[in-house]
């Protein structure tokens, strides 16, 4: 299993995991943004070399990898060299996937400074760029040798960004246990200190490793991770084609509701729950674009385009039975949706 | 274990392996000589998508693989999608790379179609591309889900590519077994009969595969498979610079008789394998550039800075107490390897 470390103390963390690897030469990739301002917060040796790359999904491409690649080229890296992603998703993915590439492959420590970072992208070895704009067409499945998750660069995200990544959260207590779920949605990411965070989080990003362990290559297990994704990529999907911005985790959260309404109509999760969540949304995630009748032809072309589905005639989807119990490859009718989506609406007052 | 046929109906065995992959899609990737010569005789369903890419190693290049995975994209390939890599080390290297990363990953299938990638590139896993110059430089380590092997492709090539397979070969009866190296030393790849090579290449190609299977990553066992190549590619390497075309299996081949050489100084390898080889060089592969002592200091950097070389203090070779006794991870001095090039030039007359 991937090495986890959940500490306050980064400088010490990454110093230790740097010193661990005995690698040749060590090399920090981090966005213009995070060079700045969390760079010098790291107190790296000054004979590592670091690599910088514009920041936002946008420049997630091949040329910002290729341009990687010929920085590692031309600093004579090794086999036996280290790369230390330093930022969002966005750097983990791509910095992920230019060190699973590079000379096929050299080891690669992932320090997320975002929450959506931590909870989703640096752990579980999806690495991947953006291709042709289609988010991920390309990548490798390779995991950090280690990850160093740390509250400590939270304190000055963006609101949104706490709750795209606390919407992940949600979803890994889900899909986990009861009393996980309970937790998580009882702490107040917007107004609780961030100290008690950590802690939350170390049992958070551990049911998504311990998923990753069981089932690397997403043939069973891991699909469950997808909950709330696919009606959460329609919608992402439906808004970005009318260039209506969207963060990735509140269509996480409108889509985990979507998909508990199937799971109440198709297994009974309780009402209860589906009814917190729906408050949730329309408190803290209100900020999203309202979907008519009219888009559901749409919506519906979309979650069947998603790549999860193997077969072009059902949707499918993970649904739970209750909180702690999902179940995967859920072959869910066109109409059932349909109605999932009406409730939708009606909850939030669309 | 990768799965490997080794069969001349290739046109059945190709069939049941698509079938058996139950893809959604299937495409074959090959050169434009391929799709010209071999791809008819191939008799594939008129639903298989054929991709070209330009030939040459020249070709093993970021800019292809980033055509296929737009032509992935554009018809609609998703992760249970199938690509068929017909053709030699170039094809397989790149096809084997572009199916690894599209999507994160999506099965394989390696068809060779010339010696060398039958030996060599087509099992084991390894794919890649050359970039800034520097071959393979990024790729990834992702094994075809089966691989056809069949000598019927093999009656058209040319005097050069077989002897480059043949010294691949070689090197695979060196590293297993005094008796598997006897058979296929004894072999004469040039006037005997095609139909007697499929059980030699069945045995050998197993060698390789038990290997690999053992040791996927090269962080052991497999390094042995780098016999011949420290001082082969150093060759190579020194060629190239001075705008010499050297097949990469020439190089192997001459690179087998300077670490013979070191393995005699150092290990005590028997002479008379030793010269057995050297004749050989000299009557089937002397169309290789002659080095003088004037070249040994470039060699011995050339050799140093080849990539399995974890330190840049000692070069690092793969060498032989005798046939089917490899050590790997053997340091050697300078000394030696000047004195292993010397006796080298003296016995080809140089």
């Amino acid at each position: 299993m991937q090495k986890l470390i959940f500490t306050n103390d980064v400088v010490l963390a990454l110093r230790d995991e740097i010193a661990a690897a005995e690698a040749d030469k060590v090399f920090v990739l981090a966005d213009k943004n995070t060079v700045r301002r969390v760079v010098p917060l790291l107190h790296i040796d000054s004979a590592i070399e670091i690599v910088e790359v514009a920041a936002g999904d946008g420049n997630k491409t091949l040329d910002a990898v290729a341009g990687v690649w010929k920085i590692l080229t031309e600093k004579g890296a090794t086999r036996r060299s280290l790369l230390v992603n330093v930022g969002g998703g966005m750097v983990t993915d791509l910095g992920g996937f230019a060190a699973a590439t590079f000379k096929r492959g050299i080891r690669f420590i992932n320090l997320p400074t975002t929450l959506l970072g931590a909870v989703d992208a640096a752990v579980g070895g999806k690495t991947g760029i953006n291709f042709m704009g289609l988010k991920n067409q390309v990548g490798s499945f390779c995991e950090a040798i280690s990850v160093i998750v740390s509250t400590c660069f939270f304190g000055t995200l963006p609101t949104e960004e706490l709750l795209s990544g606390y919407a992940e959260m949600l979803k890994h207590g889900l899909i986990s246990s009861e009393n996980a779920y309970r937790r998580i949605a009882s702490y107040d990411v917007l107004s609780a200190p961030l100290d008690g965070l950590l802690p939350l989080l170390k049992e958070n990003v551990e049911v998504k490793s311990r998923i990753v362990a069981d089932d690397p290559y997403e043939k069973g297990l891991r699909k469950s991770l997808n909950l709330g994704h696919t009606a959460g990529h329609a919608m992402e999907s439906l808004a970005m084609k009318r260039n209506e911005s969207v963060a990735h985790g509140f269509a996480v959260a409108h889509g985990l509701l979507v998909e508990m309404i199937i799971s109440h109509i198709v297994l009974g999760f309780p009402s209860t729950d589906l009814h917190r969540h729906a408050a949730l949304l329309r408190q803290a995630y209100a900020s999203f674009p309202a979907f008519t009748c009219d888009d559901y032809r749409q919506l519906l072309g979309l979650m069947r385009h998603d790549k999860k589905n193997r077969s072009s005639l059902a949707i499918n989807f993970t649904l739970l039975h209750r909180p702690g119990l999902p179940e995967i490859d859920c072959e869910v009718p066109e109409d059932v949706i349909t109605a999932a989506l009406d409730i939708y609406r009606d909850l939030l007052g669309m």
